[in-house]
């Protein structure tokens, strides 16, 4: 082997230092967009425009047609399956898909311990986020949201709640225990992207046309995403086999949790719920929506993890110290459920 | 095999009808962020926000501080290693790191290949695209540009320039002998992402502090991303062992060409480039670049795919239909160039 060769390979191990394990054998990867629509837009001024410093001018017409709407999805087809289905991983409010990757501290997220664990993975940025793209200011009107560094610190159950977060790290406080990986915390708020508040039909509408395309499925979803993916099975209940809402941001409808009384559902909860009346507000609905499924004749399981012997686990559970022992009581469920091999 | 497996598996054989090939083995996989900076907003107005439909109320306070300008970078890490450095693959203007993956039409891209080469890939979204997220309206003030589904068409030569493209595909203009896939050509618009003309200093950056993390390396880039590439290869001449750029969107900065003059470069062109005056107004910057590099006493490679008896290529080569092709004579490049084992 050549020193170069050494050289490089170094370099390679520097970035990822905790990988020494099993490779990863695909048979295939790729990605994708799905959904969206055309929007005709008129009446916007034509200006010249150089578009690299010092480069030609051209013209800068936004008048016309553009694609809007759709979503990105990422995939990764493991060699020797296990998962009955192929599980579509959706992110939260403000984040990507990003969320399911390496975590803010470099450990392996949940996307690659779920393809060694033998599943087909999807991983997607929903409609006007990420690769997905957005169309504002033109087309979408309102201006999106932001998260402070504050936010998440408050907001996540990193810390406890109001005046926790402080720009210095040695002076925030930390619920006692907590999991998160604070050291890293800078890493995690440049995972986070801009949101609106208009485009939850977009984002529903796209996640069901990848539903429509690549599933029956197993979708796992986080948050906000957990709201989708109950409005979205709703609508293609015989193309989900189950799902997994990790901490919904709320139910689905409770009029239409009858459509979904078929598939296995588990709703998972972290740590110190009780210790923010808007964490129990999400829950007081989610377990609202789950009362309306199992009045249809369905079947949900609710895990709340301390009393799994789990603990400390924020919101961003995926990405905390502890995310594999939380990941393998959720792959149990699913092997419970016949949805994976053993 | 249960029948719900083997039914799964037709499924993932629709998305992926190209892939009756080798397994793809990764030493690992992952992805991080790196660069940007910290900014302070201040003056904004504090608000109630619904953040899910029917959800609790809570404070959106956005005054605070927040970490833009960042970069996101997924990387690809090959059990059996070929190319003597990781190869980093930038993406044009108004694109992201799907550029890359899977073409428009659904074949395998320049990533997976050059995985399956042997190259550790590491695949970016340029600052301010995709998920690297933006700093919009709060704290860049100008608007994005976007690109309509006519400006591809007649910008990046797969028709014959203004008045080839129609909203009838049937009634659509093309450069005779065109390899893009333009079947798919409403997916490859679903790759367009909006783009800012005031972020260049934070992109190029971002792109530096890439190096730093994971160089020496060499670099591949496409169009806007090649400017990119020849500035921060001028800052980090040390660690960039090589560069590939295909149709760069401009050259460097010749009082600067001194600094690369020790690193082998590619300069790539597909075809129609004499029937565009923009374009051969980018080709002669760039060669204008060469030359500078030369005069230094470096050596510069200026390949034109025609002449190479590789026809028909667009802008977008590494989607277009002869895409394989025309990453061979780039692979060999490499190889004659000491970069990879053959």
């Amino acid at each position: 082997m050549r020193p170069s060769f050494i050289a490089a390979l170094a370099t390679g191990l520097l970035v990822n230092s905790a990988s020494a394990q099993q490779p990863l054998t695909l048979r295939d990867m790729g990605s994708f967009h799905v959904g969206g629509r055309k929007v005709e837009v008129t009446g916007q001024p034509v200006k010249e425009i150089v578009r690299v410093p010092g480069g030609p001018t051209s013209k800068l017409d936004l008048n016309g047609t553009y694609h809007v709407e759709h979503m990105y999805a990422q995939y990764f087809l493991v060699q020797n399956r296990k998962g009955q289905w192929p599980l579509l991983m959706w992110h939260g409010g403000g984040l990507t898909g990003a969320t399911y990757e390496t975590t803010p501290d470099g450990r392996e997220g949940w996307r690659d311990m779920m393809i060694r664990r033998g599943w087909d993975v999807y991983i997607t940025d929903a409609t006007e986020r990420g690769r997905s793209g957005f169309a504002a200011p033109m087309i979408w009107k309102d201006d999106p949201i932001f998260l402070t560094e504050v936010d998440p610190w408050q907001r996540f159950r990193i810390g406890p709640g109001a005046g926790s977060f402080n720009a210095d790290p040695a002076k925030r406080k930390l619920l006692p225990g907590n999991q998160f990986p604070i050291e890293a915390y800078d890493n995690f708020l440049k995972q986070i992207v801009p949101r609106w508040l208009s485009t939850d039909k977009a984002i529903l509408d796209s996640y069901v046309a990848l539903i429509d395309k690549v599933c029956p499925c197993v979708i796992l979803a986080h948050s906000q995403g957990g709201h989708f993916a109950f409005r979205a099975a709703e609508q293609r209940p015989d193309k989900v086999k189950a799902m997994v809402s990790v901490e919904p941001a709320i139910g689905g409808g409770a009029s239409d949790a009858k459509a979904v009384k078929d598939m296995p559902l588990l709703i998972v909860y972290g740590d110190y719920i009780d210790q923010d009346p808007r964490w129990v507000a999400y829950r007081k609905a989610a377990l609202a929506y789950a009362d309306a499924i199992r009045a249809a004749g369905g079947k949900v399981d609710v895990m709340s993890l301390p009393e799994q012997g789990i603990k400390g686990n924020s919101h961003m559970m995926m990405m905390d110290k502890n995310n594999r022992a939380v990941l393998d009581v959720i792959t149990k469920w699913l092997v419970d459920n016949g949805l994976a091999e053993n």
